[in-house]
Parts: structure tokens; C-alpha cells; sequence
């Protein structure tokens, strides 16, 4: 873990450009070719490491690990909880992505698994969140029926319980580690139709938190950086196919400047 | 499964992006990302569920279920077979796509189990169809070398056989439940370069037969969305890779008027 | 395997077009879409078929096979080596791509095991490469630290160690068998950042081997489409989303003439 703290998110992203954290993410099939599209685009370095034969180990050198439950089976789970454990005991830190965690009893036993391995973020969608706060079956799979902002007493509460950043996204994205929160304005309304965006917003905030960034600062670096890009990239999108596209090249181009006007509401 | 029967292309389409059916589609590794893609384009809600431990259980809550051999190993076959079980025994339809069936003998095997429980749709490319319904090895690979048309007899007799609605993509697409047959024109000739558009077409299926479509109304208006806004990419792409672009966002802009214009030779 | 030996890019590239080389690629689930979309936008047909129940039946009919360790598992390994070991055993040619290899004990294992099965190409970037040819963990994911020139020294102890051809991919792209030597130069220097571009090329010289070229001219050739479309694309690309989908129709666009004009140093 890198020793330096910067706070503000221009200076979160330029520091993720110029030391290009090695991002290990453990996730889901769907998402596979976008997320590390988008860790490239921000100058991260992504690693699709998951195996239980060298999960753990690989975690050790990474910079940050992420750790998505969007397509899970016996070895995987099995490879998330070895790169969890490894991340905890050398300080790394991980970041917990409970894709569709109430659709069925299997995700239930996997998130309450890995939350015993103290994920230092935990990011999903109002459904997901309010799903692991309230231990109860909601939504119906990867989409969420919730608005977020019907999720931030559950995740202030879950921030609490677990000593973990909270981040649900959603129209507005909501930042809390219990105590703080911050709304995060931007994007486009159509990202929910690009596939796997939310699980790449899970792998931005690693990266974020891989460059030595306080939890909670790195979770609104990375969802303004998401916020400043999709915005852009929305204002030329003529449909999902496109604003994809745009999205990768307006992360790649994001700036100091673009980033400081993002909308970010704090409380 | 919905009460509802629409049956007109249009119809059929307005019902997929206001009721966003749950399709669940267990495929291969290589179609993940378009094939969610393209549902999330038409307004449906993508589900890559695939493990045993809980894809029967995901099929009773599914509004309908695809199944792609595309890149099978046993235990994904295991999480197929539950998923189709539990899918035939609670009404939901199922779209049944033997990629390659005719390539390996493992292959063939897996087809053969699968048809014991009773497919919806059957949805391939000529030499897979021919493959299935003459129970010979045919094909060399995932690319078609028969014309869709070659296939018509044996999608008729596949069709008798099974009771299901076969679907053979090609130049033309053809739809028969055995006695019935409808032939859609549209699309561009590019389509066999983007991969993964037939698993997609599937998808498609899926999504149209999920929101309580009769399965030849539904297999027909999957089509004809495709051929709508397959023609309408390819007139302004450079390639492959703009036509894939092109592609989802037509699909997120259909209209009745533009599916209404798609030509459909019934029979 | 073909008869008919081809030299010339020009050729290779055209062969390849014409008869559709039947490339299968056991290859990570990062690289599955771009690497097929690459496959099928120069004319190739891709197969990604991995799991030992028919890996090695489908290689004995494959032009040629690719093997790429970027997210290996102990089924998947199986499935490799009985790929690898019917290729050699029919005379098809084999690419071998060593992804991180530096990074983790279980991938230098696998690394050398799959060395015994004496592939025709290693293809690598300078990390990766020298990984091997030193037998000491070097790089730490699947970027490459190294400049793909200080490799060349370890890329013709590789080749005449293991009779084989050693490609270095980089700024420019080596290619040795020991002792003939090409640099090839052209691309954009984006490409790194769009994902699995690397595993796309050993996919190419997998495609190239397929229709009887030389393993060295084809790896020379698979470069040269990689540069001359790379190069086009980059000009147009605002980023690395556009800088993707350009490639994709650039190479589906290569001509003699745009080949003919990639700069080759021959040594």
C-alpha cells in the first residue's frame, strides 16, 4: 500500500494515472473485457487473477483487489475468499461488489462469507445494499428496483456495522462511512444499458484506494471520474453501443479541470 | 409467465421494453458481454446465472431462459440441465442454442441431454440445425457452412419432433413450428463477422418469449429486431467493429414503424 | 495443415481470408470477445474451445491452435495440454501465450509444462518473454515492464532452446527463430491500452500458421495486420474505446497495398 494520502479527486486520479496501480479483480464473466478496459483507460493496470492457486499469492503484490460475486461457483468463491484473506493480513485494500446478492440463497452465503474478511468498500446498487443491511431477499437479479437515495440509511447502517466505505449507485451516487456522506452528480441515464458499468465503477474504486487514498475519498474519486466521463461521453452517445465507446475514450481524457466540476455533495 | 399474448412484431417488441422480462441465459464465455448487451439495448434484464448451486432456483424466478453450449464443461452442464428442469417444470420458455453441436462428440451428447427436456425455441445456424435433426456429425465449427434455406426441411422436421420452434439464422432467418413458417429478410452481411451474434439472437429469443409471446410470434419478432436494426447499422458502418456499435444502439431505438417495415414472408 | 507455403504479408494476409483457417483458442476470458471479433475480422474462424472432454478431438481438426494462460484454472490447464499435445501429435501449429507468466509460481508451472509440448510460436511481451527465457520471476501482472528491444537477446536463447518461434510484442514487434530476426513497426501507441490486444495477436499468428505459412512469415505477417491496421485506427481513434472499434474494421479492411507498405527490418 502505497504510504501518501491525497484527498481530492483530481489529484486521487492523477495519482492513478501516474503510478499505475495493479489492480487484481476478481469478477464476474460479463464484466471481464469492460472493466479493465475502464482500469486502462484511467492508466490502472488490471489483473484478471482468480484461481485459488494463486489468488492469494497475487494478492500480496497487488496494489488493490476487487472482488465481484456476478457469476459465482464453488472455485471461484473459493479464489475470492483466498485474495480477501491475503489482502486483509498484508493491509491491501479490497473491495466487495454483491451483484445481485438477493436473487438467490447462494449469493447470501457467499456475501456473508466474504464479509467476514472485512472488505474495506463494499459498492452496489440500492437493491444490493439494502439486501446485505437488512439480511432479507430483494430485487430480482443484477438490476436494482430501488433509487439509491432509499439506500443510504442502509448503507449508513451497514458502514457502521462492517468499519467498511459504503458506495451505492444509482441516478446520484451516494458515498458514506457511516458518518460522512457524499452525493456524487453526473453521468447519463442511460449507463444502466451499457453492461457491467457497475461492476467497472467496483474496479475504479480499487484503483482509487490502490494509490494510498483514504477509503471513503477514494470511492468519490472514482464515482466522479465515472460521473465527469459518462456525462461526456453521453453528451455524444446516440445510444448504449456508443456512449460504451465515448465512455472509455472520455476516461481516457479526463482532466483536472473536468473533474473539478463535477457535482459532489457533502454532509 | 405472463398472460398476456401479444403477437404482432412491434407489439411483441413494446411489450420487451415495458415489462423488461428477467432472461437468464446460461452461455458460453465468449457471447457474455454482447449478448447483455443487446438485451439490455431492447429493454430486457440480463441474467448470467450459471452454477448448479443456483440456477434451477434463479429459472422459477426467470421470466424466460436461454441456454448456449457455446464453451461447456461439466459442471456448467450440470448448472444448464437444472436451469432447463426447473424451467420446463414451472412453465417458464427456454431457447435452446447447440452452438458447434455437430464439432465434437461431447458436444452432441450435451444436445441430446438437453432435448429431453423439452426446449421452447431451438435457435442455430444451418449446419447446426441440419446436425441435430439428422443426429450426424455436420459442420466443422461455430461458423455455418449450409445456407439457412437447405435447412428449412430439417428445421420442419427438428420442429415436429421436438414440439418446439426452430429458428435458423442466416442470410434469411426462418421461424417454423412444424407448419407454419415465416422467413425474415433485413439484417446486413457483415453480421456473421461480429461474434456472438447468433448467442445474442437467442438472447433475443428469450426476451420476446418472456413476456408471454406464443414462441413462433415471439422467435419472429426477435428477428425482425434484429434484421430491423441490423440493416439500419449496417448502412452506416465502416466494419465490423462499427457495425457491433451501430448495432446496439438501433437496437435501443427501434420503433413500430421501423419494425413494422421489416419484411416477413409467412407460409 | 496446409501444403501450399506462402511468404509474402501480403499473401498470408490473403490466405487467410480465403480459406478461413479454423483457429481454436483456449485463450482467457479477458481476451474471449476482442480476440474473436480479430479472428473474424481478417477472415479467420475462431473456436474457443477449452475443456479436456473435447479440446483434444477439436485440435485434430483445428488449421491451428492458440493456448493463452491469462486466467488459467486446473480444468482449463488439462484442457490446454490435451490441446497442445494433439496438435503436435497431427503436425498443427501451436502459439503459446506465457500471459504473466513472471507473476506467479502456479503459471511458471504451467509455463513449463506446456513447454514440453514444444509450440511452434511463444508470442509474449518483454516481460513475459524473459520471464521464460531466464526461468526468474520478472514483471508483476500482465503489463510488461521491460522494452520488447532488451528482449531480443532473450527471445533467440528461447527460440533455439525450444526450436521455435519467439515473438516480442512492444512499441515495435519482434520476431526471431534464433537466428533470422524482423522488426516490425507501425500501430499506435494506445493499443496497450485497449485489452487483450496482445492476446489478439497470438490469436493472428495462430491464423497466419493455419494456412501453411512459415511460422516465422506468418508471425512476421500477423504483426504487419496488427501495425498497418493499428497504425489507420490510431489516426482516426479519439481514445482507446473508438481506437478498439477502428481496429476492428481496419482489419477487416487490410489490403496488399496498405500490407505492403508496413516498414519490416530484416536482420
Amino acid at each position: 500500500m502505497n504510504s501518501s494520502v491525497t484527498s481530492s479527486v483530481a489529484e486521487i486520479a492523477t495519482a492513478v494515472r501516474e503510478r499505475s496501480p495493479l489492480v487484481q479483480y476478481v469478477t464476474n464473466y460479463v464484466s471481464m473485457d469492460v472493466a479493465a478496459n475502464v482500469l486502462n483507460a484511467v492508466g490502472a493496470s488490471p489483473a484478471m487473477v482468480h484461481d485459488p492457486h494463486e489468488s492469494g499469492e497475487f494478492a500480496r503484490i497487488a496494489s488493490a483487489v476487487g472482488i465481484n460475486i456476478g457469476t459465482p461457483s464453488p472455485s471461484w468463491v473459493e479464489g475470492m475468499t483466498a485474495a480477501a484473506e491475503a489482502a486483509r493480513e498484508v493491509g491491501t485494500p479490497w473491495v466487495l461488489d454483491p451483484v445481485a446478492v438477493g436473487a438467490t440463497a447462494y449469493r447470501r452465503e457467499i456475501v456473508a462469507g466474504l464479509l467476514q474478511h472485512a472488505p474495506t468498500v463494499i459498492r452496489g446498487n440500492a437493491s444490493e445494499i439494502i439486501a446485505i443491511a437488512t439480511s432479507r431477499a430483494a430485487g430480482r437479479g443484477v438490476d436494482s428496483d430501488a433509487d439509491s437515495s432509499d439506500a443510504l440509511q442502509a448503507a449508513r447502517r451497514l458502514a457502521k456495522e462492517q468499519s467498511a466505505v459504503v458506495v451505492v449507485t444509482g441516478a446520484q451516487d451516494i458515498v458514506t462511512d457511516g458518518s460522512r456522506v457524499a452525493v456524487v452528480h453526473g453521468g447519463d441515464p442511460r449507463m444502466p444499458m451499457v453492461t457491467a458499468l457497475g461492476c467497472s465503477a467496483s474496479a475504479l474504486v480499487a484503483a482509487c484506494c490502490g494509490v494510498g487514498a483514504d477509503p471513503f475519498d477514494g470511492s468519490v474519486a472514482a464515482m466522479a471520474m465515472l460521473a465527469s466521463a459518462g456525462e461526456r461521453a453521453g453528451a455524444r452517445a446516440e445510444g448504449p453501443g456508443s456512449l460504451r465507446m465515448h465512455l472509455l475514450d472520455e476516461l481516457a481524457a479526463l482532466t483536472p479541470d473536468r473533474l473539478g466540476s463535477v457535482r459532489v455533495d457533502r454532509s
